[in-house]
């Protein structure tokens, strides 16, 4: 389930960098960009992904539901690998800034995020705003910063 | 006018964490998790409070001024208790982002915010987004940054 | 091309703060608080800035897309000059949260921050929100953090 | 988890009718008459619905959730009452037609009701709706019909 | 005040049928065929009509209140010559669907349709929606369905 | 032109039910289930039916009214399978309700109708909804009720 | 049916003042000022008045009507009290000027004044206005000036 | 170019009282009482005063400007009308109250006025409304009041 | 702190008139008729009155709350100077009639009016209106009425 | 099927104008001079004319689709007129400029276009404009130009 | 009252083109090249014209009328201008597209036309669109095509 | 870099007209016939254009400026065919008039019409209209005019 190039940005910006103990990552949102597309659905992402996040193989459920649950997936499991590869783990990650389109898309959300997160959550900032970039099929972006002391070993 | 409960998280997500130097807060809304409670007017704020923010006892004035007045007040109240529970202050709060509804209530919360801050004022962001977790009710988010170096010991 | 007071805040609030090894910056938007004039266009920046932004002299075209890149040339020129008071260097930035009134305003946004970062960009988080401060004139906002160890000698 | 008045009319009019073989039902909605109130949450359930249709405890997910699911499994509840009152069981309805506010509300309403239709479901027609009775607070209304031939024994 | 055209179809569906011991009927509109008028107030029904409907003779009055009441007249009355012309009468009508184009007719059509139904009502389901053929002017459609068994004698 | 799946629910309901004499159906709308596609312009249907309908091959006439002219093909010749498949006929479908998103589609949808139905029309409900499932690409949704006396032979 | 604090105001204003031998009010809403409480249906009203004003008992008709019934039963309670208080009647006020927030209300309020008003009508301006104080609840203001020569006995 | 219906009142009210020295007016908006009409253009108004209003007889300039202008005139004429009858004219109204739908036709309005009141204007309030009765049609409602002390002969 | 033409009317329309025992005004907008001006801000007005009102001179406070407190203390104190002007003062002013754009700025105009009339307030009608003259820019128009008996001598 | 006056300007303005080879028309649009009548459906035009556009006699279709036609045919119909007039024909349009209300109309106009240029059809431009005199009736102006040599005989 | 400079081009464009017989001419807007201004009122054109065109000195009315009356002046003046540059004079004009942004201000247009062709007028479309160059604040451009054969002597 | 098709009418018009010495030509938009494509962004026109117009590499920068430039560059490019197949070249068009879905673009568009004219650039008209065919996605459509006489040799 690796996608090598999941975070790399999509523009002349860095996605995450690491400044004294800390990692800051870029608002990341749900696009591909080995395959320029913007997650939105079920179809995007991994069938695995896809049972763990509840599809239902119903037409108008799994087209209802399934944008922002696979967006929401998608985001965090970018964050995931981009922190693994700053040589961490998700439980590094101590906050969140999270921008949504709709706010009713929270419940969705909140329950992928527990998967991400089922111990000691991180804090947490929640805003709906007018559009994200680079359109309007974005619903959600989720800014992420880490503490990962250099010299702390990490097991 | 101390609420134990204050800034204890509506849900699966920290009210602040300490990192290095640093202790990082979510964003803060005027909910009162004891009471299930959106903080709506004078009414859901202490007396005491009230006096000091300018309720007027107009029924229109109080209906119309209340509802961002006890918001701010009860936002950052909180962040000073959480901050006290820390054991550090107000004064090392360096950084606020704060999301409101309506631009328009901006010289309602700056009276509110010169009250928590009245010396050295921490550096500020300030936008206005189209909604906020949990409800429409809400006005108002703000999030605070406060630097509390762990080896320096307060008076 | 040098304007002393710019960055400093309009109100209550710090421009920027110094906190162990970083320096925080408020939300940069373009007013210049000496003339107390919001930014509206190619002839409210330096002509050479506007020069370079690509001012045609068309009336139409000039009026559409002035605002934008001044506005954008002239909050980054801000940052610049908050980051170089503090004795660093546009290169320390490394993150930038930027607020937009209408995302379609990107395009003429990134080409000035290529200006400013020709080099190595910061991470970058990027939303487009209902309204700013003071006014509906203001079509960006920006947010940035620089990272400058006190130890370590710049040149 | 018996609500004996549940499903009976708020004003002039049947909540089924027998004519021949068939049980017609009203179009219901999720109304309490005995306590004159809109189902408006997991408080208005009993604790035990509420559990099954996955309550978190978080604030506002269920304040987000819990108004449609809420709603749904009520007038499903009360479609079942109406329907063993007079002697038969939900596999006997064999239509629905279901007019929503809010036709993202589906994939949560869609999960209620294979909770009371777990093996045949009913044939189905759903659309959305400017408005229902009796307030805006409605988000879901729905209109059975069943087929219970008088002469066969039901076991 | 009886209209032999009322209730035809205006265009190519038959306004009735009975199958089995059902007489099912088209959505009716206060639409008259014969004078291809909609009805838009209390001067497009007989005043006897008008005046049991409590025409007040205050302009504004009559017209702001005339088109709702003069309508669901118009189509309650249509119905049941409708159901006259097959042999029953209102009493055999057991099921109405009510589309409005606003909701806060509700209480005007509510009267009109107990002058009608004085003893044991329909089941009944009423929604909102956008609008109704053949124009914005339609404020109400009503679909009967009556149970008029076909060995048994009425009186 | 036979497509053996049409009709076939995208979800957890049936397509249709026999109860007693009569064949009740689902709301059917434009979706084919083989290839999950909605049925958006001549090109989603059989090139003869789309002859028959009025393809000029002008792209912009034909981008205008392909949509709704298709999909009321659609919906209409997956309401005739399915009655087949019951072993009767169009003339045995007695009642349709129809639903559109926009009622300035009615005159392309009755002309396709008439298609179906050359001689006794059935019974007509005619509705604008603001939305159906699973799209706003669905343009139109039809509820068929025939009557088919089991005892009855059909030649 | 005396309510005594009616027509107190809810603010730094009088309710009435005496100017020669006229009586003028200030713009009276529904609003209890003992209670704090918007009037918004007829259980805000005492249940006399609601009887007089035609509650069905119908939830979905009460729910609709009760708010601009009961706000216009209110209000001209409250003026025929005041007016009392002053010594005159309310066949002395000569003139009303109404604000509504939707005009459609209109014939409602139409036959409560006529209660009020049986005999001889004082003159009259009615204009829908965007909102009036204290907030979108209110429904109609009502302002109204009387004769009462105070050399003339009343009887 | 006497109408000597005019001013007379729609509905359960007064076209004027006279209290003391001073005659007060209802409202007054565009409807002849007599016609049951609401004055819409040139056509309503006698062709002198269409004259004189500047009807151009271009169908297009006629069609935009004609409504206003009529009402307009139609409104005044009625005031005139109601003031000569209790014995005055139109130089003893001292105060006019002005509510429009569009102040863009204000200059329209103001041109008109300029003719009935050449020499002293009388006092002025203007505004603009959402909506008069008894429909949108109706533009202007001119609310007047007029001195006319009972004791001074008028010639 | 005296403008001599204040209240000077804008068009033709008297600013006042006395008719036997009252001063009636016409409807006092923020328009300065020597400058040509709306006032739009504290800048507008006097220094001494800026001070008065809470100028905090903060750009954004000021830039939000300064155009309706302007406004407020501009009307009244135009009032204020018509009546001395007829030789009575701010308390024989006996009745108010309120126009807002936004009823929001309820608050802010209410602090103003208690600066004029710190003891026995008048009667007072307020509501919220669409627009005034000559422009979008007024928020506040203010019609007041005195009453001042000829024969009194005033000290 | 001949309107002498079909072409005639409604105002200060010339419906064609030859200059050099070439006759410039303005924009026609569906207006009856003779009736001061805007054409409005069916009804409006010749009854060989609707029956040639498709006149169902279906109430509900022939209102939705017959304003289009009709004012489609009118207006080319008066464009044909004017033309042959000049002594050309409708082959000497060799160039349309066509503004609609609403593009969805175009497969209808686009029916009728091709009746009057059965052959080699002229170059076209097409817009949606807000839009056009005299009022929102008007759902297509067309602007033709012809070229008709002086010295080539027609045949 | 000669501006040289007017009708000359803002941007990369030629004001007017001469092509055999034909002047045509770019659309013109009331935008003033050489003060970069766009005329937004009666001071922004000569005294003379602006009397001429019927400024009342009113504020709200000229303020009203004045934008579209200046800009109407404007356009037709710059036309007549260039028209005379080439040697021909309005007379020559034979054709006239005319671009609004509210066709309500159509009536006032049309004086300022009659103006400029007093005797034999040009033929005419007129549309409303949505936005023109530069801004907002243009309310009208007007394309203009004129006939001038090059050998024919003007007197 | 040719494209043979382009500027092939979609429909039952004609793409350009030899009349005299001119060539008009139809509104041109930027569809591709044999792909009956709408040019959407950079990927379809060729590369060396996109790179030409400044496409970036970066996706949302290149997603929010790629329609609009390229559509840009594709009507224009099509026109400049159209002339080459006549015989002309792109500085014989003398004249454009050109339609925006937002006239934000046309600063985009300005560039790249400078492209097409280097030298002496046409006579223009521009304005913002509501909609175009075929779809909104259609964002400019340009209608050019040439002058080429017949008998002058062109090198």
């Amino acid at each position: 389930m690796s996608h090598p190039d999941k975070g790399a940005p999509l523009a002349r910006y860095a996605a995450s960098k690491r400044v004294g103990d800390f990692i800051f990552l870029s608002g990341i949102i749900a696009v591909d960009p080995a395959r320029r597309l913007i997650v939105n659905g079920f179809d995007d992402i991994p069938d695995e992904a896809a049972r763990i996040l509840g599809r239902t193989g119903e037409f108008s459920s799994d087209l209802k539901k399934g944008p922002i649950l696979s967006q929401s997936w998608y985001v965090l499991d970018a964050i995931q690998q981009i922190i693994q590869r700053e040589g961490g783990q998700m439980s590094d990650v101590f906050k969140l800034v999270q921008y949504f389109r709709n706010l009713d898309h929270f419940p969705y959300y909140s329950e992928v995020r527990g998967l991400f997160f089922p111990d000691d959550p991180p804090i947490s900032t929640i805003v709906e705003v007018s559009a994200m970039l680079p359109s309007e099929q974005v619903l959600i972006e989720v800014e992420a910063t880490a503490y990962l002391p250099l010299n702390v070993a990490k097991d």
